[in-house]
């Protein structure tokens, strides 16, 4: 019953690139922070993909979905960017009509409206802030663990309400420049690693975030 | 005879603290990035310290000092940071009498001073620029390689000028909360992974620069 954040990242620090858009939500370059997800057959199968490769990192990616009992996320990871779509009180969000997500989402928003249902998952949104969307999450999660997906600000909050037991970190091989920062602003902190894979496309590291704020 | 920069770093991309000064030249919680090396005898041995422990990243950090031929240094990784001292032109430096560079050091500086002698290494001081120091230590590093060892500034010109092949990074498990960031002003670039080793104090990745500039 843990809560953990897991994101994507460039080796300069950033989770989506300049300039993002509608065409391109993670901004300039930003594809290519999930390129090693893309690759995996356990990455696609959830996401209606065929084909795929394994690997090593494979085993995290189906550890992160079975040990998922709810997600938080941001406004913008629902509705796939800033845009006239977000006050859409009918959009069902960037994620189409099966979304790979398969429990219970919290949608941190300003814009109140009734929970929607898709297949498999409810997304449910909260207008009262980062908290409120975890303390509900921890409620459906049960005996799951809760999965704070982003985006970066979200992350953010989560680790400074100190809310966060464990961030895994995918790094890419890519400096992008510009864009969103994940750490800006995070208080000075030691983490503990727990546990490391390298592959060439990516450095997938979970650390333990152990509340030492200084 | 390639050209590679080796730097520790921390999880939100600093290569020092805020506020260095010369009791803390690498600024509020800077010493923390090192912390993997200050435990190996891999590194104390030529630190002139006792003890240590091994570990699979010890390997990397004799081949590091074995494969150097020359290093490039900026002039507060020569002097220990920013002050009165850096105008002292008989100033041995930071690093005591036994400097633990065993080959040739060029520092990149805006103070002429004749090259400085000590065991084991000679201190060049080059005052037009970080391509010119390349240059130098290029010819001094014979069949070696040339390292770039920091600060941060000077590794970015050096990847800007096109000039570094690889790049070493030991990512500590720590958060700064700002300071030197070292990539920051990079272009957008795309690198390979060469080889990673995780343990519990830090990730290592070799990263080789493919120049692929966009």
């Amino acid at each position: 019953m843990r809560t953990f954040a897991d994101i994507s990242v460039s080796l300069d620090g950033y989770v989506a690139g300049p300039a993002p858009s509608l065409e391109e939500p993670l901004g300039r370059g930003g594809e290519q922070l999930h390129g090693w997800a893309f690759r995996l057959a356990a990455w696609r199968r959830p996401h209606g993909l065929d084909g795929g490769e394994d690997g090593p990192e494979a085993r995290w990616v189906e550890e992160i979905a079975e040990r998922t009992g709810a997600y938080v996320m941001g406004r913008r990871m629902f509705s796939g960017g800033d845009g006239p779509w977000d006050d859409d009180p009918n959009s069902t969000g960037w994620w189409g009509d099966e979304p790979p997500f398969h429990a219970p989402v919290f949608v941190v928003t300003h814009h109140a409206r009734p929970p929607l249902e898709l297949t498999g998952t409810t997304f449910t949104f909260v207008t009262d802030g980062v908290a409120a969307a975890l303390a509900q999450a921890r409620d459906a999660a049960g005996e799951g663990d809760v999965q704070v997906s982003g985006g970066a600000d979200v992350i953010r909050q989560a680790i400074a309400l100190g809310r966060v037991d464990e961030l895994q970190l995918h790094t890419a091989p890519v400096v992008l420049g510009g864009g969103t920062a994940l750490l800006d602003g995070v208080a000075p902190e030691a983490l503990e690693i727990v546990e490391t894979i390298g592959t060439p496309q990516a450095t997938h590291v979970r650390y333990r975030i152990t509340k030492t704020h200084s």
